[in-house]
């Protein structure tokens, strides 16, 4: 038996490597009285300089690598480095207690973050993590300690560390197979980083993380989240094999991905990329995305401190329907509330934030704010081809609401002049159980619909997504969700309209046959997946496909669709 | 035009009577230092004294007109003043500070209360109300000060205040024609008061409140939640007219409610009553419930400070089953979590707590606790005609393994030698959108299935029931939900068992008719609507209903249904 350990599989993959720790020690740090607090000043004063370099650094590593969105986290650290209550503090207590620099940093860090810590609002928790890397930066300045060397990190291993924040994944040098933490969770910033450079990464690993020395070689496996340590050499070479197999399937997919995907008998499934910012548009491209099923617009209102302008949501979508031409780009409208919350929106605390005012229902309460977005993309809608979704319908009334705002946007841009396509399809996010079981009524007001598997299954399951402790009872491929899914294509198809996939079910290749049998025509995923589901498309025969959904729809957990699923492959 | 008032309808009916004002003046204290602090140690506890007398009497008022659950706020009250933190504190500084005995009352009151309701949990929050309750009751006593003479409130009269606390509504005498205050919603304390009263009221009126002064004629609309201010002689007279209707109805309802509910085609309908404590009991037999459809069995658990004994919750369960003798008592196990927490079982803080670790999740991950209440339900089953009922159902695994610890608690009470009952059905809630889409997977492992429509229609909707922003968006007669209800119906029958309703919407009589369309052979409901939903059921021609049903999921919402349902009247 190997020893192995478990954590949360954060990053899929299988990776084989050896274990480099990223130690984290912080520095020592005395409080001493100072005669001279000038030389404390410019000594603080020098140090925040040096920081601030190193972080626009990170910040252009951070933005080249893995994209403007995760490079957001650094402006935030730059801007605490100007905070009068964090800097400024520090340099009035140097004046006021007259103590060293270091000192003063240290207590400054450790009270700024566990206020921040302590606040019921996951943004400033969030903040408390950043406080405390900018604070350990500051501090290893100016202790003129060296922090760990990130050159030491050769191709090939796995990192290992207590914690990784975005500062120490900005410098992750090419060529990391793997990686584990002690702390972090699958919505960890650590995890999202390695989803996006592609690193098999199992995270939370607690105390079981010391098992591991510098030196040893482990497998990680990111899927189900486990880890083995010195592996016998058939297990090894066990999984050696199955990454040479994943490998191949992956090239030969590669290879074929820009041909269309057509099911054996002859049936066209069209296969389009989520994206949730600008720098997703060119990794969809590269995957050959046919479009956009889904474009997340949450991005413009996260990484503002302000309401973001008519001009400046302009340019972005300007941006991205130039970029994809003739194949159409769905656009959703603003889905703030629930997990997301703007700092200067004043959102309302909610006890059950998923079950509250978020979506359209905020923006139908909100009508000048929405118009500011509606405006947006109908001057867009001439840079290429636009399409509109509205998120978390309900009923019939909040359709006709919001294409009621959108009309009045269009004459007001016709009066102003404005050129406006003529003719720009509006859709619906199915997401919510209500409008998945009255899809004949929302589609007769709809020109598209697409599925939100995400938010359709913790709502049809009762499950929050976000909550390890019913996290065994969240499964988009229950067979309560698949019969959502099935009512609301034959509504679809009976209205005459196009109805599409866009949350993560859509992107999983071994349950491409059950989603194709159960009616969908368009499959939207993150774009890394685009290759292999068209590869998955064109080995479907649609009528076994159709017989296959017959039975999913008959199992009793979403378990055993996925085993059915698996083994008809 | 009328002067009208708007606030939240907390309890239903139309009253018209004069206002009386329930001032609640706060003394004003001074801090003084005092030589003898013995002397205002013993006046406080001659306060404290009185404040337990006073106390107990309203206990005893409160148990005997609304019941123990009602009257158990008070011991809550009454353990604060033997609390080391509270009156313990108030002597501590009398010593120590050489303060007056009003002062530190005041301080310590303040303080504590404020700490209180500055915690991040709804129960502490609610221990803020009653601290304040119970230190203004000690200060009145301290300053000499009589507090205001419920005596004043005169049957007929409208009571008006700024809030209203248990303490207060404990006093009222009988008669009052209706009640109004400027805070509170559906679920603050007084709402409960009224409804169990009968009392219609309209609250958290805001400021609206002070246009109401003393001996102003005022109708009050608990339905509407509206208040009209020195109306008209005709709108008088029309309210009056009214309310001489409904009384009529009612009278002539309550003179029938000894008969079975059998529709004018001869199809019989059971009218169960739900009931959530033992005070319940005799209201449901005075209103000729055939049988309890829901036993909530959450006071056992909220009214004790530990976990409930297998003894204490036998004798519960035993009462309720030998009360109702041949009727069947549907017995739902504990749903704990979501909106209702135990301070002693130690549940996680959840950011969606209604989809969280609740219910059956928390129960099936508990087994020993779990397996107290069915050893409980077991013994008690040879006492009346127990049915079980497990809530919050997703997939047919967790009723097997909810059945496959009955089944064990069974084996264990034989070996020991105890009775139980041959066959006791066990049944299931549909309540999560997923049970009733899968309705015909889970009759397959159930006697019986009973529909909770307010959970299953805030996860149908994802509109959280407790949350006002999105209250528009919450309605049990949207279609989609019938539509589920009716998928669920079709199950039942095609199974061959059982299905009822003990949601709110089962209680509306002017849904009776949609309801038994819709295919529902049992509704369990407020006692206090038994009679009037019989009455209605007995004008429902079932082949008329059918069709109505079929018209009503083809509505655009849940108004468009209840304006449909009430047409047809």
């Amino acid at each position: 038996m190997n020893l192995h350990i478990k954590g949360v599989g954060a990053a899929p993959g299988l990776a084989i490597g050896q274990v480099i720790w990223w130690r984290k020690d912080k520095p020592t740090v005395q409080i001493r009285h100072v005669d001279q607090p000038e030389q404390e000043l410019s000594k603080l004063q020098k140090a925040v300089e040096q920081a601030k370099e190193q972080i626009t650094q990170l910040r252009q590593i951070a933005a080249r690598r893995m994209g403007e969105a995760e490079a957001a986290v650094f402006d935030a650290h730059l801007a605490f480095l100007d905070d009068p209550s964090f800097t400024g503090e520090m340099q009035n207590r140097i004046q006021s207690q007259s103590k060293n620099a270091e000192a003063v940093c240290a207590q400054v860090t450790e009270e700024m973050s566990t206020m921040l810590a302590s606040l019921d609002d996951e943004y400033m928790r969030a903040r408390a993590d950043d406080i405390q890397d900018v604070g350990n930066r500051l501090l290893l300045l100016l202790s003129g300690k060296s922090p760990f060397d990130p050159s030491l990190l050769k191709p090939g291993s796995i990192v290992v560390s207590e914690e990784l924040t975005p500062s120490d994944t900005a410098q992750f040098p090419e060529g990391i197979a793997g990686m584990a933490t002690a702390r972090g969770s699958k919505t960890a910033h650590a995890a999202i980083m390695a989803r996006t450079l592609g690193i098999p990464a199992v995270l939370g690993l607690g105390n079981g993380i010391d098992r591991m020395k510098d030196g040893d070689t482990v497998i990680i496996d990111g899927d189900k989240g486990e880890i083995y340590i010195n592996p016998s050499a058939e297990a090894e070479q066990a999984a050696r094999t199955k990454m040479e197999q994943q490998k191949k399937v992956r090239e030969q997919a590669l290879a074929e991905a820009a041909q269309e995907a057509v099911t054996a008998d002859g049936k066209r499934i069209q296969v389009f990329a989520n994206i949730g910012s600008l720098n997703d548009v060119e990794i969809a491209l590269a995957n050959h995305a046919e479009g956009v099923g889904l474009f997340r617009t949450e991005f413009l209102y996260l990484e503002n401190d302000h309401w973001p302008t008519e001009e400046e949501q302009y340019k972005a979508y300007s941006r991205v329907l130039k970029a994809f031409g003739e194949r159409p780009v769905v656009i959703r409208t603003l889905d703030i509330g629930g997990d997301k919350d703007l700092p200067y929106a004043d959102l309302p605390k909610e006890e059950n934030p998923f079950l509250g005012h978020r979506a359209i229902r905020y923006c139908l309460a909100n009508p000048e704010m929405f118009k500011v977005q509606l405006r947006a993309l109908l001057r867009a809608s001439v840079d290429g081809t636009l399409w509109i979704m509205f998120p978390m319908i309900q009923s019939v009334s909040e359709i006709r609401a919001a294409k009621a705002l959108l009309e009045e946007c269009r004459n007001e841009l016709k009066q102003e002049g404005v050129a406006v396509a003529d003719s720009i399809p509006v859709g619906i996010m199915i997401e919510i159980p209500a409008a998945a079981v009255t899809a004949d009524l929302l589609a007769k007001e709809a020109d598209f619909m697409s599925i939100g598997t995400n938010d359709l299954t913790q709502y049809t399951l009762a499950a929050d997504r976000g909550n390890e402790q019913v996290a065994h009872l969240y499964d988009a491929a229950h067979p309560a969700v698949l019969r959502l899914v099935q009512m609301t294509c034959q509504a679809a198809e009976k209205a005459g309209i196009v109805v599409g996939m866009c949350g993560e079910l859509a992107g999983d290749r071994e349950m491409a046959e059950v989603l194709i049998g159960l009616g969908l025509h368009e499959l939207s995923m993150s774009a890394g997946a685009i290759p292999e589901v068209k590869q998955a498309v064109r080995r479907v025969d649609s009528k076994t496909a159709e017989g296959l959904a017959q039975k999913a729809i008959q199992q009793e957990n979403g378990d055993q669709v996925r085993k059915m699923a698996k083994r008809s492959q």
